[in-house]
C-alpha cells in the first residue's frame, strides 16, 4: 500500500497538494521562492509539523537557487539568504520541526562557505531531498516502534491528521496505524473530526479511506463517550513539539484526549520523529502556542455558522503533560519515562548517525 | 431585558422558532396537529428539553382540538387521542420533559373523563398554556437560584445552548446568566461551539449577543485549554435528563468539560427545572441515549466536510456522573449533594405546588 505524498520537487519547483481543499477538490500549488514556500506554510496549504520541516526545506532550496545566480561564495549565499531564512523560520511558530531543518540546512550552508555559491546551492537542494527522503524512512522506523505496542484487533482513536498528508509521505500516528497493518494486525481508526480546520474529518478520513483502512469519523467531543464506553483501546497522536521533559505540544484538542484517556484507563502514545524534540526547553510551559484567526471558528470549511463580530479565542495548539503520556514512537524506537533520559538518548543516537 | 421566545401559541396554531436556520435566517414554522409537532421535536426545529416539554404540551393541545369534534366525553377523546400520544412522546427519546409534559396532560385528561369532549380539550389546552407559563417562572426560579454561587466578574463556560432558546423563554444556564446580570452582576460567557449541530456558535452566541451579554466563542476541544489557563471560574450547562442520584444526561461533550473542570478546581454546575428529574431511574446508566444519523457529522451546517462513504459514530448526549456535579439549581433552589435527598426534596415540592 503506498500512502498519499503531499510534498513533490521537481526541477526546481516545490508542488504542494492544497490540504485546505481535501477533500472536495484535490489541486496542487507551486511555490518557486521563499516566500511563497514560507505563505503556503502560514496558511496551511501544507500542515503537520514533519511536512511543515520538509517544505521548509524546499523553501531554503528555493532561496538558494535563486540567490546562487548572483555568484561568490557559499558565504556570500548564505548572505544573500539571511533574510529568506528568517521568513521561512516564523511561518509558523509552534512547530519545531520549521526551525529544526532552516538550522539544520543554515549549518550545512556554513561548512560550504569555501565553495562557489552555484555548488554551494547544489549542496542545500541535495540536502533538502535528503531530509525528505529520511522524514519517510523515520516515519516507517517510528511506525514499526510504535506498531509493537499495537494489539491486533485494536481501536485507535486519533486526533486531528498526524498522517501521510502531514508528513512527506507515511506518516507517524497512521504510520504507526500502517505498521501494524503491514504486519498483519487488524486495526480500525476512530478519527475525532478535528475542530476548527476539519483535519480528522477532511485529511485523516481521506487517506485512510484512501488505503483501505477502516475508519469512523466522530465529533470531537464524543470521544469522551467512546472510551467510557470501552470503545477505544489506545489512542495514538502526532505532536509539533516535544519538551526535554517529555510535555507534548500537538493540535489543540489532544490535551482533553489524554485526559479522558487516562480516566478511562486507555494508554495515550505519542508518535513523532526526533526532529520534532526540542531538548532545549526543560518543559512544555516554554511552548509557543499560535492563536489563530477568528475566521476559522466563525466559520466551518467556508460556511459562516456564528452570528457577526461575536469574539473568539483560537488556540491551535495544546500542551499535554509528559505524565499522561505512556510511549513516544521515534525513529530510535519506542521512548518510556522518564523521558528526560530517553528522549535525550534517542536524539543523540539520531544525531550521531546523521553525523556519521 | 427581555430574551427570545421560540415558541408561540396563538388561536390553536403553534408556532416555532426554526433554530436549524439561525444565526443565519429567522424563520418560523406552523403546526397544526400532532404529527407536524412530533415531526418538529424529532428534527430539531425546537430542541432544549425545556422546550421540548413545552412544545409536546402544545401538540398534545392540537390533537385535542381536532379530535373535540368527534363529540362524546372526556374519556372519549382520551381514546381518540392515544395514537397521537404515543406519536409525541416519542419523538425523541433522552430529554425525559417530553414524556413528563404528555404524561402531565394525559393524567389531566383522565380526570376530565366525565365532562364533554370539548370542554376537556378547553382544559388541556388551558393546561398546556399554563406548562408554558410554568416554565419561564421555573426557569426564572432557578436563575436566581443558580445565581447566587457565581462571583461577580465570573467568566462562566457552557456547553451547547440552554438558553431562552432551549425553553419556553428564559433559560436554564443562561436563565442562570442572565439572573446574575440582573443582579448587577458582571459577567461573560465561554460558549462551546458544540459540534455536530451547533448550538453553542448557532443559538447561545446569537442570542446573548441580542442581550448584550459578553461572549466568547471557541471550538469545543479549546474548552481545556482555557480552563488550564484559569480563564473560566465556573460552568454552567443545562440537563436533559437526571437521574435520582444525579448523574446528569446533557448534550453530547457535556461529560468531558466536567471531567476537565475537576481536574483544574472549577466548579461544574447543572440548571434545569425539576421537570427534568427522572426519580424512576436509580442512576444514568438506565438513561437511554440518542443515536442520530451519519450526515449531521458528515456535513457542518450543511456544507459537506469528509469523504463519501465514511462510517460515523453520533450519540446525541452523555451522562456526567452525579460525582462531578458541585450544584443542580432547580426552581425549588440549589440542590446540593448528596443528591438522591436533595432532588427528591425538590420534586416533591413542585409537586405539592402543583397540587395545592
Amino acid at each position: 500500500m503506498s500512502a498519499v505524498q503531499p510534498i513533490e520537487w521537481k526541477d526546481g519547483v516545490l508542488r504542494l497538494l492544497d490540504q485546505r481543499l481535501l477533500p472536495t477538490r484535490e489541486e496542487w500549488i507551486e511555490c518557486r521562492d521563499a516566500a511563497q514556500t514560507a505563505a503556503a506554510i502560514t496558511d496551511m496549504v501544507v500542515r503537520g509539523a514533519p511536512a511543515i520541516g520538509v517544505t521548509a526545506g524546499f523553501g531554503m532550496a528555493l532561496s538558494a537557487r535563486i540567490h546562487a545566480a548572483g555568484g561568490g561564495t557559499g558565504a556570500d549565499l548564505a548572505r544573500r539568504m539571511e533574510a529568506d531564512r528568517a521568513v521561512i523560520r516564523q511561518a509558523r511558530p509552534t512547530a519545531v520541526n520549521l526551525a529544526w531543518a532552516v538550522d539544520r540546512l543554515a549549518a550545512r550552508l556554513e561548512s560550504l562557505a569555501g565553495m562557489s555559491a552555484e555548488a554551494a546551492a547544489a549542496a542545500i537542494e541535495a540536502e533538502a531531498a535528503a531530509m525528505f527522503e529520511e522524514d519517510v524512512a523515520a516515519n516507517r522506523a517510528l511506525g514499526a516502534a510504535g506498531a509493537e505496542v499495537v494489539p491486533d484487533g485494536a481501536r485507535i482513536l486519533t486526533h486531528c491528521n498526524a498522517g501521510a498528508l502531514a508528513t512527506a509521505g507515511y506518516g507517524t500516528a497512521l504510520g504507526v496505524v500502517r505498521a501494524a497493518a503491514e504486519a498483519g494486525k487488524k486495526v480500525a481508526v476512530i478519527a475525532d473530526e478535528t475542530r476548527p480546520f476539519l483535519q480528522g474529518a477532511r485529511l485523516t478520513a481521506w487517506e485512510l479511506q484512501r488505503d483501505g483502512i477502516p475508519v469512523t469519523l466522530i465529533a470531537d467531543v464524543a470521544a469522551a463517550s467512546l472510551l467510557r464506553a470501552g470503545d477505544v483501546d489506545l489512542v495514538v497522536v502526532g505532536a509539533d513539539r516535544i519538551a526535554a521533559n517529555g510535555d507534548v505540544a500537538n493540535k489543540v484538542g489532544t490535551y482533553p484526549v489524554a485526559v479522558l484517556a487516562r480516566e478511562h484507563g486507555v494508554p495515550f502514545y505519542v508518535a513523532a520523529p526526533t526532529s520534532t524534540v526540542d531538548l532545549e526547553l526543560p518543559d512544555g510551559a516554554a511552548i509557543p502556542i499560535e492563536e489563530r484567526g477568528a475566521e476559522e471558528v466563525l466559520t466551518c470549511f467556508g460556511t459562516p455558522i456564528a452570528p457577526e463580530g461575536i469574539s473568539v479565542r483560537n488556540p491551535a495548539f495544546d500542551v499535554t503533560p509528559h505524565e499522561l503520556v505512556a510511549g513516544i514512537a521515534t525513529e530510535e524506537g519506542l521512548c518510556r519515562p522518564p523521558y528526560s533520559e530517553s528522549l535525550r538518548a534517542a536524539v543523540g543516537r539520531a544525531k550521531e548517525k546523521r553525523g556519521g
